[in-house]
């Protein structure tokens, strides 16, 4: 695609490694990346910074700089990466962090901070919070007590992630916290909006719980894909079956809609439980598209596989709109169709 | 000089808000600027880099990158010369510390750090440590004991910076440091190199004290200026005269001479002390000017006088070798002549 220009417009949302994985496929598809990052992390280098400077925790952040630098072996991007060692009073901080931290103090601004290490890096595109302010995130679990109906709050990114009991919702602490507006305006001018993969509930799922990233997601015409995780997580998603993701992304946003959902194939065998996965993404009023996107012999997806999953996705016409364009992009979500349940969905 | 192309090649030694000074002057004379630092500090942020990490300290660096920076108002100049508050592990810490500490692991080279920080602040000019291993300083101290002839050994640069005693010498540990082969090179390179002004035993003596750099000195055909302090500081040089400041630094390093020697005209009165001031500068086999160049009600050096003070020295023909020059450079110091005691020394 980047041969034919720039390329879309895309924005992907999420946090951690699974944002990475995204990131480095999406920036071979267009170089109008925006990155739209969870801010919730309590833990690590990030969380000694969030509790020691009262800023944004920057890890994720740092993260997806790396993922968007024009030479990731750089230098800078290697010193953004750096971690410090040892056993003192810096052991285990990130370089990266620290220099977010720094220019967050002097030029008074979490965005501008971004933008600056942004052109260190030579970015191709841009990396935004996902909110102005540090959120908590609590989760109600079961299975943490004898009863196992009984469920209990579990404050934090860390606790919520690492929890022995089963996460069963999870909410943001503010309740209903402001968005970043530079996100909710990239989502709104978005070709392309991909969600996912990452930690269900404490990377993917928050996005669609700050009211405003949730309009946003609503009203725009941007295609809009989900990406599944390649397997459940120890912790916050045990035992969770690839519907079941689905399930409880659709159980936190009813109103939630995409496109599609990208699904690895060698996740999901096929037959009964593809169809179960069709199903559940019917709540999201989504088709299914099986691919190959797993980085063989890992629970990661590999860079090129999915670029290739997602620039196939991107490019195939919508179902109900085919042909028809409305300055440049497809139509909304408003002229979307529901799957019978039995068909098999893909889209090779 | 700038305005006459790149001025000459600079060499300027020291440390701290000394040579921050010089730096600061130096730059309005030449593009071609070198910055030779101390790297013995032990306090404060660098000490606790050194400390912990094992690295150069890197406050003085630091410093002195700051005042070759191109926008010194610039946000990189600012986030690197940014101090952590608060009370945590990272209060006092400054940002440009742990970026020149990052940036070293990941180089495994501290000029290397130094260039890529140098990079990214447009310096004029070049910093370098002036040993490529951390120093430490020891003082032989009277006054501490209640006899005064009995003299006590201190180590550390903030315990001799600040010792209540007397300094009486200072070593280096080890004793014969490695100089910094990239700053043997510039001495020897230099059409000019000046020396202080800054804390005399603690960032300028040390200099002279590192054979490298001693004998780059003794054998360099490059003017050399001595830049006296405006006043004695309290801890290291309480109550020393102006002329006393010269006979410590001859004691340290009798072999080692200058040209010029820049006395604060406000800071010597007319008459029998300045004279002294000649004498003593007899040992270093220099001449001396007296000029306006304080900042006015401060004991620091003012940037614009300091600046034309030097490049008057500089123009100034060396009275041995007038409108004599080799391949562009003046005479060296082998045909230097000792100036009469009573002579009224000026270059004014």
């Amino acid at each position: 695609m980047s041969a034919e220009g720039p390329g879309p417009t895309l924005v992907a949302m999420g946090g951690g490694h699974g944002l990475y994985a995204t990131l480095t496929a999406a920036r071979r598809l267009t170089s109008d990346v925006t990155a739209v990052v969870t801010v919730a992390d309590d833990g690590g280098s990030s969380g000694r910074l969030r509790a020691e400077l009262g800023m944004l925790p920057p890890g994720d952040l740092r993260m997806a700089l790396a993922a968007l630098a024009e030479e990731t072996d750089g230098v800078w991007a290697r010193t953004v990466q750096h971690r410090f060692g040892g056993t003192g009073a810096l052991a285990g901080h990130s370089a990266g962090n620290l220099i977010l931290a720094a220019l967050t103090e002097v030029l008074g601004d979490p965005v501008a901070a971004l933008d600056t290490v942004g052109s260190l890096l030579r970015c191709t595109g841009r990396v935004l919070p996902m909110s102005p302010a540090a959120l908590t995130i609590e989760a109600d679990v079961s299975g943490l007590e004898a009863d196992p109906r009984v469920s209990r709050c579990i404050r934090g990114q860390v606790a919520v992630a690492t929890t022995p009991g089963k996460v069963r919702r999870v909410r943001l602490i503010p309740s209903d916290p402001p968005a970043s507006p530079e996100a909710t305006s990239a989502i709104e001018h978005a070709d392309v909006v991909i969600l996912g993969p990452g930690s269900w509930f404490t990377s993917v799922i928050p996005h669609v719980l700050v009211p405003g990233l949730h309009e946003a997601l609503v009203h725009t015409r941007a295609r809009k894909v989900l990406v599944l995780n390649l397997a459940a997580e120890p912790g916050e998603t045990a035992g969770f079956s690839a519907e079941r993701h689905l399930h409880v992304l659709s159980q936190h946003a009813p109103d939630f809609a995409v496109d599609q959902v990208v699904v690895d194939s060698g996740s999901v065998p096929e037959g009964r439980e593809r169809e179960h996965v069709a199903r559940a993404a019917e709540q999201l009023r989504a088709r299914v598209t099986f691919a190959d996107v797993a980085e063989a012999g890992t629970d990661r997806h590999h860079p090129g596989k999915l670029a290739a999953a997602l620039d196939q996705v991107i490019r195939a016409p919508r179902p109900e709109s085919a042909g028809l364009r409305v300055e440049g992009r497809h139509m909304g979500q408003d002229v979307r169709s529901a799957l019978g349940g039995k068909e098999r969905v893909s889209w090779r």
